[in-house]
């Protein structure tokens, strides 16, 4: 399998989060895709490529005109007012009852276009978002050219993120751009298969109302895990898109011998869609010790992930999510896309 | 002028708030009660009480039942899940598109009902409030009563609050239960003027439909300052309400030259509403050395604002809002209080 990545990532980094009552190093950091390119040349996977540049005329196909122009400017107006100093991030949120369009300021952009303090913009920010999209776009443009499979190896995710709200590490959303962008070179349906350990609400926003597009995620049930408001099964689509959106929450605790039964619901939901690819928002963060996770996967149940994936037998685009537990990271990633290749002989 | 306070504020600290790129203690913190009590009996104020114990009946008047539950129950919650480490908070927000009925989980009821990461929950969060309410009510009684005017000496602030969301150090709107206890007391009409450097969004969207409150403030341009997507003059009220909501935005730097004429279109709007009472939102936080605000008072300066807030010759409740200086607060607050005492005579 054809592994995409890119090394603009890199300036995406520095910022911090909040962990109860500290703020910790961000656990989205780029030695994530360092150590998932490690453990994939370790497992033989040599066919690595840097991605081409792509315009950003795909990314609107999913995103606003204004929540891009904010990505693209964030950083550049908060240094403007407030030097090089820590990182731009709301200190408030617009929601019901407040006026929800920006004036000129960050700030308000900050309020308008985010979700959480978690989605840090510091000066590499934009150029990461940017190589994001152009690794899931190479990897993309791959399978639409008739291969098997591809690997986006893209930081940062991006499900999270819905048409005009960045959050949970999320900006661009790569898969939802990915699966615009197929169905706009001529595949009549896509399904995305969302396996990150939280729910891809920015992904199931964007698809919400649409056929074209298959939303099935397995995740950790909102009752007790981010983003809490939104993966409930009773999330079914509306509109033309009402039986198109298919969630699966699950306990915390989840063991493979939960997991995959689920997982095998999923697919079977993938199948009936029949979708010309299938793209899988790939994140590690089900690992047992990962430090944002509350799932108990261990390493060994990955490439049983990958292989059930497989057996579907369509061409399908890993993308490239959440996972953080930095030791293991790189060897359950591999770990998915071994099992996958394996079992695609 | 009688001064109602409550030592039951206390409990409500030690937790901390973003800026930029670290977490500092909270700058509304208990000792600012403290240095206002003392620069009050240094002016010679000795008519000092503690408050009355209301019931919650006159906050479930202008905030919604969901929202009190969750004040109530937030820090219980949030320690028997996570035990008495750090401070609630939440960690994403319910903006548009997502499902805003919160779960059981107080993750979701944060994200559900407030709107920064600048309302932390602590053990003695709930008391706080509760104890803010009952000081603020003492003291509209004592005006209902007859008196010419009361100061609610009370923490945390309200005014960032509105029905159902916390925010901006602010949980339940003291002054908007004060206002409305007066209506349902037999007042036909309330002003409320708000003087605090920041826009009271909250106070606003409580009573925006509404003419027999009157909401006039004064406040730093949302272009430059939090709450950055409320508070500009175009704002006016909506339905009955139209005509019955006067912001007044001024830039960062503001001095007392711009500030006085400005406060006086706020007067002269508060005396053509002719209310029974005048609220007062008592905000200092617009001195020049306040390190969350912007605008350029100097400590002379309050003694004026307070002699132009007695011309009008109304039955007046002063209730505190911000104010962060904590080496001038005390001064700051009491110059204002006692230069309207002083024109009152």
């Amino acid at each position: 399998m054809r592994i995409f990545h890119s090394d603009e990532h890199r300036g995406h980094a520095g910022a911090k989060e909040m962990r109860y009552d500290e703020l910790i190093p961000m656990c989205e950091s780029p030695d994530r895709i360092d150590t998932i390119l490690a453990a994939l040349r370790e497992q033989g996977h040599r066919d690595v490529m840097q991605a081409s540049r792509f315009d950003l005329a795909p990314v609107l196909r999913v995103h606003t005109p204004g929540f891009v122009d904010f990505l693209q400017r964030c950083w550049p107006l908060w240094e403007a007012e407030f030097g090089p100093r820590g990182f731009a991030t709301a200190y408030m949120f617009g929601m019901r009852g407040m006026d929800q369009v920006p004036n000129g300021s960050v700030h308000s952009m900050l309020s308008c276009y985010t979700f959480d303090v978690c989605v840090p913009f510091v000066a590499g920010t934009w150029a990461a978002i940017r190589s994001a999209v152009d690794v899931t776009l190479s990897a993309a443009q791959h399978v639409a050219d008739g291969a098997d499979a591809a690997f986006a190896l893209c930081r940062p995710p991006g499900h999270h993120a819905s048409a005009d709200l960045a959050g949970g590490y999320c900006y661009v959303n790569n898969a939802a751009v990915a699966a615009q962008k197929l169905l706009d070179g001529g595949a009549s349906r896509i399904a995305i298969l969302d396996v990150d350990y939280h729910h891809g609400n920015g992904t199931q926003s964007i698809f919400y109302d649409r056929d074209d597009v298959l939303y099935a995620s397995l995740h950790a049930t909102p009752e007790r895990e981010y983003p809490f408001l939104l993966g409930y099964a009773r999330e079914t689509g509306k509109g033309r898109g009402e039986g198109f959106n298919f969630n699966q929450p699950l306990p915390l605790g989840t063991r493979i011998d939960a997991y995959r039964p689920a997982l095998a619901t999923a697919l079977a939901r993938v199948r009936a869609h029949a979708p010309d690819v299938l793209v899988v928002s790939l994140g590690v963060d089900s690992y047992i010790r990962d430090p944002v996770g509350g799932f108990a996967l261990e390493s060994d149940d990955f490439p049983t992930i990958g292989a059930d994936i497989a057996a579907l037998g369509l061409p399908t685009l890993f993308v490239m999510e959440g996972g953080y537990a930095i030791a293991e990271l790189g060897v359950n990633t591999a770990n998915v896309i071994t099992g996958f290749a394996q079992a695609r002989g």
